[in-house]
């Protein structure tokens, strides 16, 4: 097993000075509106504002002296790119991260803050990509990838494994799905906790790699996409899959609608800010594609980082 | 003295049934840029989102079964219009609302689902003050003052208590102050907890009746205000200003832009959702007006109801 719950605990062991233990939320109202029990692990109060601290945060520290003298890298827009520069600070060594040309400018500050040293490529994933094997090649830093890396993967299920302290007795839980790093790590925990949890996917219908590659037995990667849950735009890994196919007992998929409306909601209702991509799976409970009726469900909800000028329900 | 310590003691048990024992947040980037530790209590997260369904509790369950026999009524065009509908639901008798006929929809929503029976008025305090005064002499239901009651004070206090229980060692506390409820339950729970501890009260200085009042010994009411911090417009009550006088350390004004700066970096940085009103106490520190250096500050971020499709940082 290239991943067990006994790596996942390992990570929890070696990253708990690093994070945040973040609270679960629940809701009354919420609760009589789906008539069930929802758990809501708020890992957008996590450090870098997502779940993504853990995983960059376990990569790193897992290194051995050797492996991380020369620092570490990767390609990402997004939060694993302010995780892993802030693990490789608080490690002492550098981070270099390559980014689209057209990253929010928010995200590239986020990444600045931590001490990165950002290299921008074109918007295209043979620029990315090459750009990232330059460094590689230049700097001897190791790769740490967003998702596929069974490093990251244990890093993430360390969310799950808080979350089933917290609320003990779940019958399911619900995470969303993008490259599979987090569904991965979630499903590990939960089912090596408690054998009989059910673990749920849900991901935006535009796009419904995981749903149509959970189907067909094989990888299917995304098309372009411009769904709002913009950490939902990738594709599983290699890495990844065989252990979705193994451990995931079903995935839903969602409209962009939903998504929005769950957002909404859960801003509404909980009072705390939430980025589209983790609305996800209460878009599926919204939807009627998951049902919780009469069950306790543990929702993660993954990050907080959204701008606050351009939020779904204004006014273009 | 007509408001100790022990009444809210009381009132925390009394209440404790019926509320949220709400979380205090911390954030590092937040205590950097202060210099400071700052400790927020998250009211909210309270019920009705907000701090008011703690003396709204109080007051409804403190009355006799014979006082309670007819119901309670208030006039308010805000949470404690909410809360006191709530309360009156949990113990099973009437409320009876007075609200300004240009009262904000969600608000008179947020009463209707609590189950509260609404009159409108002319949005004029002498309109309002007779129609409340109608209601009472044909209901004979018990008046529930926002903030110039004692047993409301009382129920207020408990979040200090509470604060002081998850984070005993403060140096001070900041609430913003409007009727003075809060402010006074506060000052009285904090100071008969922990001696020594500073009281500030924060106001917008369009609405700074409470500074002006403390200055100069005597209440001085608010002139029209339109301050965004819309919990805040009332002026001080009779029963609160002696307590202020007694017990509050000090009284710091600040301007509209540096209460939407600090509503915006509390959502950015603390993922969470607060109204313009709590932002207050923030913008006291952000402003300069209170120092927080090398201290321990609690500040009660007193509620969550806003208006999605209008926030302050919105185009119009």
């Amino acid at each position: 097993m290239p991943l067990t719950l006994a790596d996942i605990r390992a990570a929890h062991t070696r990253i708990a000075p690093h994070i945040h233990r973040t609270p679960v939320l629940t809701s009354a109202t919420l609760d009589a509106l789906c008539g069930g029990q929802l758990f809501f692990k708020c890992e957008n109060f996590q450090k870098i504002g997502a779940f993504k601290a853990r995983g960059a945060a376990n990569a790193v520290f897992s290194l051995t002296a050797a492996e991380a003298a020369h620092g570490v890298a990767t390609h990402s827009s997004g939060n694993h790119a302010a995780a892993l520069a802030r693990a490789a600070r608080l490690r002492g060594i550098p981070a270099h991260i390559v980014m689209p040309s057209n990253a929010p400018r928010a995200k590239v500050e986020s990444v600045r803050r931590q001490g990165g040293a950002i290299t921008f490529c074109e918007p295209t994933v043979a620029a990315r990509e090459a750009a990232c094997a330059r460094i590689l090649a230049d700097t001897g830093a190791r790769l740490v990838h967003p998702y596929n890396d069974y490093a990251v993967m244990a890093g993430q299920g360390t969310a799950a494994l808080e979350l089933l302290e917290q609320a003990p007795d779940l019958d399911l839980v619900i995470a969303p799905v993008g490259g599979g790093g987090l569904l991965c790590g979630t499903a590990l925990a939960a089912k090596g906790v408690r054998p009989g949890i059910r673990i749920l996917a849900a991901e935006p219908a535009e796009a419904d790699d995981a749903a149509r590659s959970f189907a067909a037995g094989r990888i299917m990667p995304v098309e372009n996409t411009t769904t709002i849950a913009d950490g939902l735009r990738t594709s599983l890994g290699e890495k990844n899959f065989p252990l979705i196919r193994a451990h995931v007992d079903a995935i839903a998929t969602v409209s962009e609608e939903s998504i929005v409306a769950a957002m909404r909601r859960i801003w509404e209702v909980l009072k705390i800010i939430i980025e589209p991509s983790c609305a996800v799976p209460y878009a599926a409970i919204l939807e009627g594609k998951i049902s919780v009726t009469g069950l306790r469900a543990g929702l993660i909800l993954t990050g907080g980082n959204v701008d606050l000028d351009a939020l779904p329900w204004m006014k273009k």
